[in-house]
């Protein structure tokens, strides 16, 4: 089941569509949630699934809000953008192949032709300076945003895209759609959402898009991931200590 | 699947939904079902559905009964009451808002307009005199249960309402229905039923209702809890130091 | 999904649906087809559902076939019989309940407005009598087994029923039909099949509907079954032996 | 939900479909993809599911495509073929289910009357010469493949069918097709494509078809698994051994 709530109904010019959903390093989620911020896009939409979990969420004033994704629009110069971004993606299936049918349907409607699909691509260590991998629906994108250092490497070390970035493109292709999917390099680690990845893959968007994007504000929250990273670095490493306390004579906790 | 056997259709004034199904502490199932004792309530409605667990209960009579939700009634002051409480909860997404959906659509047809959610709210060590935090679908909701004592805190603390309490107000709001959850402090083990934490919120639930509730049976009942939890925390105890019997040259259970 | 293919439309009087499907101590899935075999039944339906596991068996002679339930009928003393046995029930309780509501689709148009489901009980050690346990859709059906002597105890030593056995007098309740479900205490191990339950059911059945049932043969599969438990004990024992082994200074298998 | 794009609609004479999906030891995978390679087959046909998993592939010019099976055909001399291989089967019954009767849907409207499905047959230790097992939907067709040298035994050995090679037999015969399952003796780890059980099925169906096949490249791959087995025993030696090293007085991992 899905629920679709519109708010308004953008005419919008030559239409791209901009996913940035939960995944690894929130890599999308929070690129997509930056150029809202900074280009003042417009919520239009909002999509609600049986699929999400079944909870809502608090904000800060104590009212409740469903689970949802949501579509933002901003005009822009060569392509008026379509946003997506929101708090979960399915975890099955069937509820995945719905939700993202469902967002190609609505976004057809809106003369969505291309789109571009943002994710992480988890790799050990922490790159200081992370690299944007591509994957994309055909080789005449995959040119296009090779001029702009996007790497295009063989499957064999990416081999797939998990979730709606890769099903977007996957299903979308189907129809005639077209679009790329961009990956940051990050820090394999769940917990982290990476502002240096979202970085380097708003670079590409900014020259692709020829949009003006002051990036000053990610440094900053690079260094705060670098702080958790820290931190988490320490944890792992008390936890690795405690387990070696326990010997033959001792109490030890396994489980 | 849900399946609803209506059993009388009552004509009701200006009504209120209460729910209390099963959950943390059961504070909501509890507190439920002491309305409908007290206040004498009369079933008018039972709920079915392919998602609750496959089995049915055997009665202390020796016939069988199917896992239900039910609907009760009950004229009173500013508000006539629809109660709703049951067995269980179902276990999957899906189910959850298929039954949610299913409980707006039958009360809608009741001219509910605005809910009341019980539920529980974990904490740890047992609070001897349990607060009542709130959500609620808007901020006049908010204003009006402040005054009557309950507490509205910022998100973090709190952070999301899981289940039936949830989904009813945030599926209902998009219906253009009003509400508020409210959470009984209470112990976090899932295997007890907090009449503290219960009391708690039925005190609010008087004022607001402007309803007569001698609560004294309560007190009885939250003693019980005393008693089960100082029984719990001698199993707890116990089970730890059975743990820490095994040292290097002897056996060990483990799992 | 349910599939039925009904191979002949048997004119019936006042039949009984009797169920045995697999569960604890196979108790049902025995007795229904021992009565099959005595009583010469006919096969007449059978019902193939995707809920069941995908897979086919193989035959002794190497033929497939698909998982399924089986309607056999037979013409008897007071009723005509509906027996109903099969491979599996469902692992999910939304199978659980399309199967049920199927099966009662099916029968209801056979006129059927009494069910017996047969089930095991599990008990600690092996009952060298096994009681026979009941529970029913109403009262007047539980005097009627009590002085077939039945044991109809209160809901808190047995709980609930679950499965088949359970969900079809419950759902089958709601139809207006009803039923009784009578538990073999068994020896609770899931890999044994308990010929003494089922002969003890069995007796209960004989006396029900006025029939002939010479069952001496079954003593003898119980007999296998002693075998069989003994030879369970003595794993059980050597496993928990294997376990004693290892002490602090030698290599121990833990999970 | 299956979607099938149909890229050709071939006139085939008295058509055979040849099932080989991933499964154990990926007999019948290999065997299907070494068919249309060596037999120069024709893609016509693609399925897609939301029963398979929610990612696409990466290919190695850095496009993308979405999991799906395919359907390839090819003239023949006594029967054309229809060769089904495809990325993945469904994890949950609901989706084989819906899948196998989805692609007898499409094979009956190509008018394929027979089917041979295959796949591996677990057994301990490396079979330096494979035998091939037989199940199937008739005797006559037993008779059949028994005189070109496939086993058939009785149940207890191999007992089931798991997944699509058998529900596709299964469901078929329900719709009067016949068919056989032939599963080649393979080494019982998962992670191994086994072209040695591969070439032993092709060898059957070279003759059954009457078409040449020179499998002199079998070998080769054959050879390569060999290398495969020997590392992989010798990683699992590994790992027994960093096991055994702990003991009394020095750490160990556990889990």
């Amino acid at each position: 089941m899905i629920n679709l709530n519109i708010i308004e109904r953008p005419i919008l010019y030559n239409p791209i569509l901009i996913e940035g959903l939960p995944g690894i390093g929130n890599v999308g989620k929070m690129a997509v949630e930056y150029l809202i911020e900074k280009l003042n896009a417009k919520k239009f939409a909002e999509m609600y699934s049986d699929h999400f979990p079944y909870h809502v969420f608090i904000n800060d004033d104590s009212t409740i809000q469903l689970p949802k994704n949501e579509f933002y629009y901003v005009k822009s110069k060569k392509h008026d953008l379509v946003l997506l971004t929101g708090d979960f993606q399915s975890m099955v299936p069937q509820g995945h192949y719905e939700i993202s049918e469902s967002i190609l349907d609505f976004v057809k409607k809106l003369e969505v032709k291309r789109m571009i699909t943002i994710g992480g691509f988890g790799v050990e260590g922490i790159p200081s300076k992370p690299k944007v991998i591509g994957a994309a629906t055909d080789t005449d994108i995959i040119s296009e945003f090779k001029t702009l250092g996007v790497l295009f490497e063989p499957g064999d070390r990416v081999g797939m895209i998990v979730g709606a970035s890769g099903l977007l493109l996957g299903l979308g292709k189907r129809r005639g759609m077209s679009g790329v999917c961009l990956m940051g390099e990050t820090f394999a680690r769940p917990m982290f959402t990476d502002a240096r990845a979202s970085k380097a893959v708003l670079s590409i968007l900014k020259s692709y898009l020829g949009i003006e994007l002051d990036m000053a504000d990610m440094d900053e929250k690079a260094k705060e991931l670098n702080k958790a990273i820290s931190k988490a670095k320490e944890l792992e490493k008390q936890m690795v200590d405690k387990m070696k306390v326990g010997s033959g004579d001792e109490l030890r906790y396994i489980g």
